[in-house]
């Protein structure tokens, strides 16, 4: 029987570019001008959800009223904070990762980048790893109704892809991706590079991981061997 | 036979204060400054040993030259970038961490804080935490020849307590206070305030790990049981 490659679906903060850290201390400021209280660490465990998701749900745990004004103003503080501990280019594709595309491209294996960033603020960050988006399939916040960890981010991008996300891998490096690639029922690979540690991942439904992209091209054999 | 009960050790950023991220970032941007590229969860991995040897060990593993100036002029850059981040009171102390040292005291059990920072850096961190160094043991990098993994802070904290460190607890968040309790030959308790993950202080030989200082209040029982 004939196989076909499998198609490469990424996410793109701590997947492709080294930018977790630097969203996490936004979040952390953007809190705790709105008086909520929330250790560093527990906002970056829930990195990689949607943004209003993401509010929603630290509202809820903290017990503090939720209201469409509030998730609104907390986003919009992230993305000023983030603007300020992000800007002048500090942030950069991770190690291996244009190269890893580009040896997708080379070898005709489809690829796309599903993201639960907006639109606006993802443009930045794809011009850092020189993915032009309209010559690339790119899935953002904007193109679905719910963000990670549902699935539709990725459903989204292996439809535009013309595939069968049964047999895509979901690369990613949250437990986020991992849980939206099992609803998905991709494959989930995942990467240390956002630093989530190893068994979260693999509690979460990685069937392999990675240190960052780089580790993942030199072992490529391992999870699209070919003919 | 009678037991006296165990002194508690405690690391300080991470584990009785939410500072990790702050300096992880620092250091990010003093290696920037300094040309040497590295990703920001390699960084964070490295956390909690001394800030020199933590510094001549990116530079081995770079491949940059080691010199003096060198690894001065990054501790130098790491203090101002830190300074920048976590000045106007945004570090704070982890929850529970106030009440856990308060209920130590009132219940006559010698506690310490053994710390990879120097005498100087780490003086707000203390005033934070509302800690009076006069009337605390605080064992800090400027003390010892050797600071983490090395076991040198928490000998230096169990003997000025008086006690045996080898019946003492070793409280920290990072893989290098695991290593070092080992070598100092005290049972380790790790805490994922730091942002390390489970396994990874499971492996480095925690004998129990909590989610932070009020997890481990709420748990005290179970690692201090009193007779």
């Amino acid at each position: 029987m004939a196989r076909t490659e499998s198609a490469f679906v990424f996410d793109l903060d701590g997947t492709l570019v080294d930018s977790v850290y630097q969203h996490v201390l936004a979040w952390k400021d953007a809190l705790d001008r709105e008086g909520i209280d929330l250790p560093v660490w527990r906002i970056h465990r829930k990195i990689g959800m949607s943004g209003g998701l993401f509010t929603q749900m630290l509202l809820r745990e903290t017990g503090v009223p939720i209201t469409g004004d509030r998730v609104e103003r907390l986003q919009q503080r992230h993305a000023e904070a983030y603007e300020r501990l992000a800007g002048g280019g500090s942030v950069k594709p991770l190690r291996g990762a244009r190269e890893l595309l580009a040896w997708l491209s080379d070898n005709d294996i489809p690829w796309a980048i599903a993201t639960s960033g907006h639109k606006d603020s993802t443009a930045r960050t794809l011009a850092s790893l020189g993915v032009d988006p309209s010559q690339t399939v790119v899935v953002t916040r904007d193109d679905v109704r719910h963000a990670k960890p549902d699935p539709d981010l990725f459903l989204a991008a292996a439809k535009r892809l013309g595939v069968d996300i049964r047999s895509a891998l979901v690369l990613g490096d949250s437990v986020w991706d991992m849980l939206a690639a099992q609803r998905a029922r991709a494959l989930a690979i995942g990467l240390l590079s956002g630093g989530y540690g190893e068994d979260e991942l693999e509690r979460a439904g990685a069937y392999r991981v990675f240190a960052d992209p780089a580790d993942l091209l030199l072992h490529i054999d391992e999870v699209s061997a070919r003919d």
